[in-house]
């Protein structure tokens, strides 16, 4: 059960893609962050690599390490994170796949990798047509958002050493290969080449692709990885967790982990994402809960598109709408990213990133801004992501002593 | 042999649950202490995590750590070092536990978990009869102070997979229980189920205990540990070490790694603990031994206790007392604690402790003052614990190279 005394109660908000490099000036120092500044200020910070010195992080493997769950031993690929973001309860040994709708023509030569990015509900009313079963293997398909969706195999001799249907650039639908001879990367990979065949039958003289200039007609697969249960947060930490996110990756670790995730009306995981509604829930959610995960996606998508000043604007919004409604519960507060995404470079990078640690009993260094730089100085010195759920155990007095 | 140059050897002081959190002083930050600012102004600072970042470490676990003996591998329980603590010459596979004398009723109700505190001579003088031989096993018994103790099994087919006696709250004696089924362990709870049995017999009637409001009339057990024999501090690192302490753990963990233990008439491992018979028992050690470990206990007890004017007070005296002798000897001086007992918590916490590095050809940093924020700036930056010996060494000049 939760404890009920919020003094032993933790937010960890990650901002996605948080650290850049100074363009002159970084995301965090040219945005107007007064609340985030206060909270430096007033605690402790420093700079952390997720994973180690240098190392770019993927969006999955960075989470599951903020979580405590270290990738090397926990992370089978993003098919099945995807897959529990949307929704699908997965079993043991389920393979699970990241799916989106593409337009192919006959020849099976790609139009339109994401089918001219389709309506979330045209996606959601094909989910029938793809589920399928194939030999004595059974196809469940789940649609999240536009072109979106996650694919799992479930059945017996499965392996998840298969290669992508993706080619995530021009050309024709890969066939699918074993990546080992195994007798069970042959059984998917077959599998997988049925269904490409089959989907396409389904789906490109359906009604709902009628008059479509770029007709959802098939599904591309990759991102193939094999579900198992693991220990959650509860048994590993003795903590209740929650999840308030609107990405379905970031829903599907949570799930993974076995965080309960707490829908938010309007939290989209994109740049119109309802940032009030996502506070609200987090702080209804900490009356039940030890520790919430908030999670804001928008910053990294700005810095996919290079845009420094929405990436800076973005921050600003986080300051002014969701940071007062979350340091208002009076649970400690520790915001970070998972990775840098500097817009100057469009993508993720293995820069370190800054962290706030906050709470009123805790710790005070000398810093009195929230950025890359100044957190140069912070009183935590340079953190990996594996350090950040133990400093929150710690925080709230849940760590289990090592040793007596 | 220990070398005869000063300039080579160095002192080990460690003050138990040394570090705090502000409220709104940490007890450094409050303590009167000239002569450790000093050392910091002339030394190189940082801050340690004895196990890694926000681990709440037990005292056995971060002395192990602390003097290179990785808990991970090096580690099985408590009860040997206790017992080693308290002077039983241990033997390969003998399986050790924490006890202390309790009161019971005659239907084994604990009335009383410490026996009022009896003095400690009365448990010296009931050390005889708590020894016994039950089936092959001898079981062998030994008091420390007032109500504590350790108690040894000694013989074949043993095992430290069972439960503990001490309920360690209200209760009844438990029944001790074997954690795996396996012979060994099954053997080993049947033992100790005998002694709760026998021991009652022979205390509950004992003249010692005639007129006694609380009679010592119970053995608990906890912390089950099987002793192995490991490589000693000389072995692995070319070096000859003692140990000044009071606690009996501190002597266990310290005879363990192969420490002579030195004993300091009026180092009680208590709040009066004779600081200065301290001190001049290490300046004398260091004359013979390479490395001396210096354990002051009391800071950790001011700690649990929540009393942060004690706790300072305790570091004050540490400064006036301990530390001029200390440095008089010219040896090098490394100054931490074991973990932080802050006294808003009344119990250990997983952060950061202080570090002091002195040598008069050492290193210097700009930190001027010894306390949890000051060495937040420190040159050292953030250990582990397990630096803390090769930095030892490599002051000495005892290093093994790495590599030609």
């Amino acid at each position: 059960m939760a404890s009920n005394n919020i003094n032993k109660k933790a937010i960890l908000l990650v901002i996605d893609g948080l650290g850049d490099l100074p363009t002159p000036k970084t995301a965090l120092q040219a945005a107007k962050k007064p609340n985030m500044d206060k909270l430096a200020a007033n605690g402790i910070t420093g700079l952390m690599s997720t994973i180690t010195r240098g190392v770019v992080p993927g969006s999955d493997t960075s989470h599951l390490q903020l979580f405590g769950y270290e990738p090397r031993k926990y992370y089978s690929g993003r098919g099945p994170l995807e897959a529990l973001g949307v929704g699908i309860k997965l079993q043991e040994g389920d393979i699970a796949f990241r799916a989106n709708f593409a337009t192919v023509d006959s020849s099976l030569k790609i139009l339109d990798r994401r089918a001219g990015r389709i309506e979330t509900s045209i996606g959601k009313a094909l989910e029938l047509e793809i589920g399928m079963q194939i030999e004595d293997v059974q196809v469940i398909f789940k649609s999240s958002v536009e072109h979106r969706g996650a694919l799992v195999l479930r059945g017996r001799g499965l392996s998840h050493e298969v290669s992508s249907t993706d080619p995530h650039g021009p050309g024709n639908v890969l066939a699918c290969k074993p990546e080992f001879e195994s007798p069970e990367a042959v059984k998917t990979a077959r599998i997988v080449n049925t269904f490409t065949k089959l989907v396409f039958g389904r789906l490109n003289n359906h009604p709902l692709n009628k008059g479509r200039k770029l007709p959802a007609n098939m599904v591309l697969l990759r991102g193939a990885g094999s579900y198992k249960n693991v220990p959650d947060m509860n048994e590993r930490f003795g903590i209740k967790a929650a999840c308030v996110a609107g990405g379905a990756l970031y829903k599907g670790v949570a799930r993974y982990v076995g965080m309960d995730v707490i829908d938010a009306v309007g939290a989209t995981g994109t740049k119109n994402t309802d940032l009030k509604a996502k506070g609200n829930a987090a702080a209804k959610a900490l009356s039940s809960h030890d520790f919430v995960f908030v999670h804001v996606k928008a910053c990294d998508s700005f810095g996919h598109d290079g845009d420094c000043k929405g990436k800076a604007g973005m921050i600003g919004r986080i300051d002014k709408e969701l940071i007062p409604i979350l340091l208002k519960t009076g649970a400690y507060l520790v915001i970070t990213g998972d990775h840098s995404t500097p817009c100057s470079r469009k993508g993720h990078s293995g820069h370190e990133i800054p962290v706030i640690v906050y709470g009123k009993d805790e710790r005070k260094d000398g810093v009195k801004k929230f950025d890359e730089i100044s957190c140069m100085d912070g009183g935590l010195g340079h953190l990996r992501g594996r350090d950040i759920m133990p400093i929150i155990l710690n925080l709230i007095e849940k760590s289990k002593m090592y040793g007596s």
